[in-house]
């Protein structure tokens, strides 16, 4: 090796060191995130009374109690969570048996590159170990939201559109399936190009103050019935 | 310029390209994150016979009404927030007058390589801010919590043990100063050697359900005060 091609690839490695590292650490970060809150919801009874958020960072980031000013509703959204982490978690919420559960999860799975059959078979688990650990429990299976890619900052969702609308079509089956409540939160938050308004959000995926008021406006006539 | 040093210069533009987006991407998304939590908690009233928990992730990720089986309990905590973070949204507590504040924050400054003396100044300014706003307010100030090198994850927080503990002296200088209460959190939550119990933590800064617990027990008396 000459001394400039040795030069090439001291800085080659730690090129792929970098780009590791910014691979990486947001993932360990994720499931440290994950462990901890799954940790403090392990003391944190659900009662037969009590209406739960499960899902991911859209539901983590939502004061649902106080958006709809009843103390009754727990979150049990954890940032990042895919499918699988909603059934690893499951039985903290379902051995509460309560009255209701709000599903909302699978964007961070079609973020992943599963593909629509794969997603629904997934989620079609989830929902059957639901109703099998919890019976008494009204289920309500929301739609995966819109997202907006002008945003520009969500590229793992780019070309995705249909990935998407497959899947909330499978999660509506589903519900027809099953026998519970499928709630379509499109007519609530997207445009007409079918894109998250850019008034609910700041980054194309995540909702804002106004995005939380309008879904929870939304879906109000579920949460109380 | 030779071939060879044209491309070890591309690759070091890369390099560059690489570690800046590795620094500004998390800032970007918590910045986005911090804005849209504000704009959630601009449209959720706080009450004279709230009781809120005003701070940054350690804050956030704590389910405090649950914890404490008390409904009037609010989570104004936003992940990565510094004191002037807090200091901008304040209005959006203190305009509510609730009966207690319980403060938590600083501890990303210190990270940010603020000095002792400026973070306590910082620090003064936010506290003569709640008591101009909110007179009526029962303020609590709690120490910024030891955290853990052990977990090798916060390499921005090492070597800043003095700063830390000179910074929690002159919160309790201020809360002496200005009477109101000051909370040591280090007999609830360090090692005999000032670090943040391991059983406590999964990344040596912030709380486990068992961190947690020990928390909000140590705080308890003054919650229910």
């Amino acid at each position: 090796m000459t001394k400039s091609s040795k030069r090439i690839s001291n800085i080659l490695a730690l090129l792929v060191l970098f780009a590791t590292l910014a691979i990486y650490t947001p993932h360990t970060k994720a499931y440290e995130y994950w462990d901890r809150k799954v940790s403090q919801f392990d003391s944190l009874p659900v009662y037969p009374e009590d209406i739960v958020f499960l899902g991911n960072s859209i539901t983590d980031g939502g004061h649902f109690n106080e958006l709809f000013e009843m103390p009754n509703i727990k979150n049990r959204g954890i940032s990042s969570d895919v499918i699988n982490g909603v059934a690893k978690r499951l039985t903290q919420v379902t051995k509460g048996h309560p009255a209701k559960i709000f599903l909302l999860i699978g964007i961070n799975d079609v973020a992943q590159n599963v593909s629509a059959p794969k997603l629904i078979k997934k989620y079609e688990d989830l929902v059957d170990s639901i109703i099998s650990q919890s019976p008494e429990t009204k289920l309500y299976l929301q739609s995966v939201m819109p997202v907006n890619h002008s945003f520009k900052r969500y590229k793992t969702l780019y070309g995705k559109d249909k990935v998407i609308i497959d899947f909330n079509k499978g999660i509506k089956e589903i519900a027809e399936k099953k026998g519970v409540t499928y709630i379509d939160l499109w007519p609530m938050l997207a445009d007409s190009e079918g894109r998250l308004k850019r008034a609910y959000t700041n980054d194309g995926l995540h909702l804002s103050g106004a995005g939380y008021k309008a879904w929870t406006k939304g879906i109000d006539k579920y949460v109380r019935e």
